[in-house]
């Protein structure tokens, strides 16, 4: 058993449980096993927690409604599941109970194309979001490695590569769904911009990792495509140098859309798998949104930037066809990385520093990472200072585990010191709950802790993630 | 008495608790008659309620800690003071109490000039801030038509009129220090851009209307001064031309950071005021910033827009001191509208829509208030939806104040309809609270209700403001 796993109390199910659901969703709730061992992992390191006891796959709201006011009827824990592509743990059974699948709510509601809003289901995906609203000149920027949920990426506060220019969810997410915790269906937001009215439950709901309630549908901001996009590749004699030159550029307040960091060994796991060319050196991918005259001004100012820092080869890809073969590839580092060792696991850091913090950080990770022997991939979304080290480990061995806990205990309290935060936009599930309590402090904790408790009194919706 | 005010309920202030306080602050706890009643009322129309029973005046967190802790020992209300310039009667003791002013917590705590963060007191103003950082290159964009304090501003959600490009306060806290409502002092945040660390308490503090706890330390966002900024005034033969050149706009992604509108006989209160030469017509006041470049660019487009709807007399005004003017008029179009009406007090709406139904929204509203005869002053920031009647009754007229009413109640009713809030940016108080259940549905305001209930058990903290 994973040693950094809290202890697994799993929950009685009452048989009148199972048989209600049966009788309520018929073939929509499922008990077999190989579906619930689907439902029952994620895309952490945690392993060998036992599957939900079974899975309701919701159609509509009063689904979801059903099976959380029955769950709540029989004090049964509900675990909200998307597409499965958590990075910590969220959607594991720690204290049993069902899995409610969403995916296959998968419907795009509205597209309120004049105000740049869509509303959806939580099981569309962001690149379904972007398929549904291309037409219409629009797009939705937000894009976490993974094809994602949108009531995944909500729960979570996702972010990015865009992120740097055009928020996370928590700035993105305009309106809410929600079904309660006893199974009550409310609204929260509204289609207006801004808004003073009362709480933030939007806020609050994104990014409490289903431990509030499901959401069932999700009203986000969408934006005009932009008139010219160019991307840019650029080698750096360091990864400090490469760093230095994305301060710079933040700094300069340049409204550049993506300023992607790869370390050396990445861009050749990057390569191998993209079967690619790009220089095997620290680099810099990004992209520039704007009018034509915009994009060629800004690429001009951070090609400056670079240059000054021993850029080189700053070469632009600005065709469409080379741009998606970058970003795909970017995107895919994640599995290029867990490729370059057959049957590994990803550890993955998510620390996130003031932008002026970020060489600090960064480097005497690295050192240290380096220093075990561990492989490892190391990219970032570093105009937002935020990056993952992803520790490659031999699932089976305690001792790369350790190994690797060890190196992001320290990347961790280092982030704190320096103003930074644990998870940049993973999420906290049940990797990163020590954190917590380190960063915000007992006291915020337990604020988190008497909301929960005031909204779900049974402690039933994803329990055993955020707090212990 | 206020016919829409609720019941007023003044608690009882044991007499030990005011002996603990003088103990404990001597000068700095007030029972003195002019005092209490300053801090009584606010810019809002309420009046008639008794004044609190003293004032507090904190210069440190640990004063403000052992004033909530007292207040919460003795179960006595406490009602958070900034500059005293709420809109909704925030600041009101409608339960009795003691206010407690932060004005005198009014130190920058640091300026984190490389990462765009600012650390402040409470009692800052947002003007105050500029000044502090203005050397450093940068600026804070939010800002409301009044001197607000940086306390008030973000326990209200305020924003003002860059909001359209920069945010409202919502996004522009990062960090915060809170009293809670036990007198504990916690944090929330961090200074890092973007975080998935459990509950976003920042965000659920922000707009809290001082019924949570109070803010002592507040980390913001800063933003570089652009390097090129214009200003730009233009005319419309009506308000739906107006309007509609600021939707075209908008929807052209055109990244505007001031889109202001007035009415003609508002450019004539503010003409009178400012002495300024304004045309009397529906108007746009707009500010680009970007690069020299960027900016022309950004004002020819809307130059365009505007002449296909009948914009006549696009002037500019690029000089730093034309500009100040111009939006210095603009700030003090509220209180150049009072100063039309010699003893006048301003019904303020504060509704906000999708940009594509503000024609409909605001073109019926106006057929309304001309139909009504009373008078009224009409702007809005229009460049995300939102518009401000002030209707301007004369504070003894029962039925002035109730034909005010009547047209505020139509424009909520017409906003939610049409996907909208009641308030874009000055909170529910006193005035909104039946339009927050109708906006929100009794579920979410539930919801609010027990984390209030969860995090203030005894209902110190500005009670009676949001919920009834």
């Amino acid at each position: 058993m994973n040693a950094s796993l809290p202890a697994i109390a799993i929950r009685d199910v009452p048989s009148a449980f199972t048989d209600a659901l049966v009788t309520r969703f018929g073939t929509q709730f499922s008990q077999a096993m190989a579906v619930r061992e689907q439902h029952g992992r994620d895309e952490s390191a945690f392993t060998h927690v036992p599957p939900p006891c079974g899975v309701v796959f919701a159609l509509s709201t009063a689904d979801v409604s059903d099976a959380v006011a029955l769950a709540a009827h029989y004090r049964v824990p509900v675990i909200p599941f998307g597409v499965g592509s958590s990075l910590e743990g969220h959607l594991l059974a720690v204290q049993g109970g069902i899995s409610v699948d969403v995916s296959r709510m998968n419907q795009v509601l509205r597209i309120d194309a004049e105000d740049l809003t869509v509303t959806v289901q939580p099981g569309v995906t962001r690149n379904a979001v972007n398929a549904a609203v291309k037409d219409q000149g629009l797009f939705f920027p937000i894009d976490p490695g993974a094809d994602a949920s949108i009531g995944g990426m909500s729960a979570t506060r996702a972010s990015g590569t865009n992120a740097v220019r055009y928020g996370t969810m928590r700035e993105n997410v305009l309106a809410l769904e929600v079904v309660t915790a006893s199974g009550e269906i409310i609204r929260t937001g509204t289609r207006a911009k801004k808004s003073s009215a009362g709480y933030d439950l939007t806020r609050l709901m994104v990014g409490s990792e289903g431990t509030l309630g499901v959401m069932t549908e999700i009203t986000l901001k969408l934006y005009p495509l932009p008139e010219a996009v160019s991307a840019a590749v650029c080698s750096f004699p360091s990864i400090e140098a490469a760093v230095r030159a994305t301060i710079h550029i933040i700094q300069m307040g340049v409204p550049i859309a993506r300023c992607e960091f790869l370390d050396a060994q990445t861009v050749g796991m990057v390569n191998k798998h993209a079967k690619l060319n790009l220089r095997e050196e620290a680099m810099l991918l990004m992209e520039f949104h704007g009018s034509p005259a915009g994009v060629k001004e800004q690429a001009e100012i951070v090609q400056d930037i670079a240059t000054d820092l021993g850029g080189q080869a700053f070469e632009w890809a600005t065709t469409p066809e080379e741009r998606t073969k970058l970003w795909a590839a970017r995107h895919n580092a994640y599995f290029a990385a867990i490729q370059s060792r057959p049957g590994c696991r990803a550890i993955s850091t998510d620390t996130c520093v003031p932008i002026s913090r970020l060489a600090d950080c960064l480097l005497d990770s690295v050192e240290e990472a380096n220093a075990t022997g561990l492989p490892y991939f190391l990219l970032g979304h570093v105009g937002d200072g935020n990056f993952h080290f992803g520790y490659l480990i031999d699932p089976d061995s305690e001792s790369e585990r350790s190994t690797a806990e060890a190196l992001n205990h320290k990347l961790v309290n280092r982030a704190l010191a320096l103003g930074g935060t644990c998870t940049g936009e993973h999420g906290i599930g049940l990797h990163k709950m020590d954190f917590l309590r380190t960063e915000a402090g007992e006291g915020a904790v337990a604020m988190m802790r008497a909301i929960k408790t005031a909204l779900d009194p049974h402690n039933i919706m994803n329990p055993g993630k955020i707090f212990s």
